[in-house]
């Protein structure tokens, strides 16, 4: 066993009451699933950087879930679960070292019925629904990751993604039907929540429960087409992206306008990119194309069109929205970061139009098209040229100042990174019941305040 | 052959024409077969009181179109095609005599492919609906007459329904593929009509070609419930049907919210409509069932729940909504009629207010909520109760005064019927070339002159 850089005092006896759980110390490794994508932000970068659990345990079932709970609540060890980590707030990234808890392994599927499924949370997104496709069902939403992230990762870590144009974001009711967890004390138990109560564990980060099973409605899985169409322009790409997504006839999973120099970092697409021009990307049902094309008419060049897939050999067109748009600049440039803003819907043109005149040297403009509360409206990643963490505040501070809803990606909370700037009630007093020591993932629920010892 | 009312000169010449293709000419039938439901309206009653064709044609192939088109046109016969007749605008009630032409033979399903279907215009929604199921499809859209209208007359005299609620009417990009149809000359064509040029035949009551074959759009065929939900109040209903209107995370087809006393003529579920409550009706996926009820809260009471089905020996909840409601009213009281609004999206529930508190004594309450242009809000077919045309137009031109639109259900033309108070330019423009003579359905589309005679 490698030595350990200052390890929970009571690791020895913990690793010991874990029996057959698999487990590795091996420091290099650890440190470097303690790791997520945290370092798009060069504030969350300099926070976070060296931050490592102890150990890194992977239960295989929730039996083996609840004797890892267990053994934390006994030795007060604190406990990180984390799906994939493709995260981008250091929500795996365990502050205060413990056990970082591998969900990867949980990847049983109980059942699929009526449009839903029941399913361990480590399962892969992009397997899952390869695995729903022969009875012609799919998963409603998923993040850009889906190739690597996890259903349970998605649901305690993120908020939306590719499929949110027609469903809106997981913290609709019904995106989310029931969650599982388990509890970390001395005699975990497990709970379940039906309905509302599942938003418990929704971009909770990990801190209110361990998740063991999901259920997660579904949608059908058409034939996907996904397109590059050019614009002369990231406001005539807006535009009609706009007319598309109120186009309630047409079946369709993304409308992603993304303004030039961006599809200039686009490696495998590039070619499809006209130098220059602004891009939306989309992804249609092979039924709706030709709708989609006559709306379209002669706004904008169609540079490639072909059917959509996740499987190996092609990256997917998703790989170069939401957040994937920031990596594939990142990949050439580490001086950008980005920022997450949410439009008002009665002016969404314009309020983008704002927010890219106000900077024009420092934002580079990217939405998604969304619905959100019902209403079409887009959310965005622009990517930001980053200068000083001061500039950084000030470039949020007007966007707020205008009426732009912005959770601030560049903190560790989960009430910073809220657009309320705060926890949710109900995630905070659930965390009492169900984590009443404090360990889970301590330090990302700065407003939880552990009981005092028994 | 029974004695026909003045019947047209070169009538017998025609049916001679008509080879084999099925014919009736005994007046009773004929006149019977004649009407729609205009009756709803007593402006209509009066007018298309006695209105008949001369014969009713029955062709089983678009051949045989050809060939009833042919002579029609050979010798000056005016020609009205009909699905099921279950419209209410008087669409397919002949002004001029001539040729009834009974489409309800072309029931012939091409294919099924990609979650579309192409199929003749005279099957039966529900029909259709029966032979998608076991591939896991269904009609985006259907009116409260699925059970007896045709797909084809659905397009012809129709404009949405019950699915509106996801996919917005038919005039929505992508709610209706592609229309062939017949033209009515001495040597009838076929003319494939796709995309937005399938809008040319869309609620144009046949003026403008004899659609032999329509490609529509399908759906998941989820397990949907049907519910009978009881608030206190109609402004209740409409509040809490407006939320779950907007909660794109619950998959619906139908939130209607009606005013009491319409719920008391509900025979069948009368005993699940409480006394003085107002209701609302709608279908919900069984998969958001639970979210749905989480939603509703303590708000309303559900009365009735169970699984839809068009199956004989249940009246569909569907058969209680949308111009069903004013029938069921229209059984038990012929002194009421109705309107068809459209109100603003952007407020939508003040606006259903306001008209309520406007007419107190006169009108009943009734929405559907839709999406319209992407936006989601309120159409009304209020029942209204009748004391004079002069009034009833009053009542419409307040309505209009107060910022919602009317499309007028008491009159027979196209023009007249629509939002905008005028026929659409493509669908003129294409009439000359379908049907240059104007036999098809004259007097609909009064705004077209045919040519002159050569």
């Amino acid at each position: 066993m490698t030595a350990i850089p200052q390890p929970h005092p009571k690791l020895g006896a913990l690793i010991d009451a874990l029996g057959d759980v698999p487990v590795v110390t091996e420091a290099a490794t650890v440190r470097k699933r303690s790791r997520d994508f945290f370092w798009y932000s060069p504030i969350l970068n300099a926070q976070l950087h060296g931050k490592s659990a102890d150990v890194l345990v992977s239960p295989r079932t929730e039996a083996e879930v609840m004797r890892v709970a267990a053994a934390c609540a006994r030795f007060g060890v604190p406990i990180t679960p984390r799906g994939a980590a493709t995260g981008n707030y250091g929500q795996a990234v365990p502050l205060h070292g413990g056990v970082l808890l591998d969900l990867s392994g949980l990847t049983e599927v109980e059942w699929v019925r009526g449009g839903v499924v029941r399913c361990g949370p480590g399962l892969v997104m992009s397997e899952l629904d390869a695995m729903l496709a022969p009875q012609g069902l799919e998963q409603r939403l998923h993040p850009s990751t889906k190739r690597r992230a996890t259903v349970g990762g998605f649901v305690a870590g993120g908020s939306g993604g590719i499929g949110s144009i027609t469903y809106g974001g997981l913290r609709e009711p019904g995106n989310i039907r029931a969650a599982r967890i388990v509890t970390v004390e001395p005699e975990p138990h497990a709970i379940e929540l039906r309905g509302d109560a599942a938003q418990k564990v929704n971009r909770a980060y990990g801190t209110t429960g361990i998740i063991t099973a999901l259920e997660m409605p579904l949608a059908p899985a058409w034939p996907w087409v996904e397109m590059i169409v050019a614009f002369d322009t990231f406001a005539g790409a807006m535009a009609f992206g706009h007319a598309a997504a109120l186009a309630d006839g047409i079946v369709k999973k993304l409308i992603a306008p993304i303004a030039w120099p961006l599809p200039s970092f686009f490696a495998e697409v590039r070619p499809f990119c006209p130098e220059g021009r602004a891009v939306l990307i989309v992804m249609v049902a092979e039924a709706s194309v030709e709708s989609f094309k006559a709306l379209l008419g002669g706004d904008g060049d169609i540079t490639l069109e072909r059917p959509a897939s996740d499987a190996p050999g092609q990256t997917p067109l998703y790989e170069y929205t939401w957040n994937h748009t920031t990596l594939q600049m990142l990949k050439a440039d580490r001086g950008v970061t980005y920022l997450q803003c949410l439009f008002p819907h009665d002016r969404v043109l314009e309020s983008v139009g704002e927010m890219c005149a106000m900077f024009p040297e420092e934002l580079l403009g990217h939405c998604e098209f969304i619905r959100f509360g019902g209403r079409v409206t887009a959310s965005a990643l622009p990517v930001i040229r980053f200068s000083t963490p001061e500039r950084l505040d000030a470039i949020m501070a007007l966007h707020e100042a205008h009426g732009v809803m912005i959770a601030n990606p560049h903190v560790m909370t989960l009430e910073d990174g809220s657009r309320h700037k705060r926890a949710d009630a109900d995630q905070i007093g659930f965390k009492r019941e169900v984590d009443p020591m404090g360990l889970l993932n301590p330090g990302k629920m700065r407003s939880f305040v552990p009981a005092p010892r028994a």
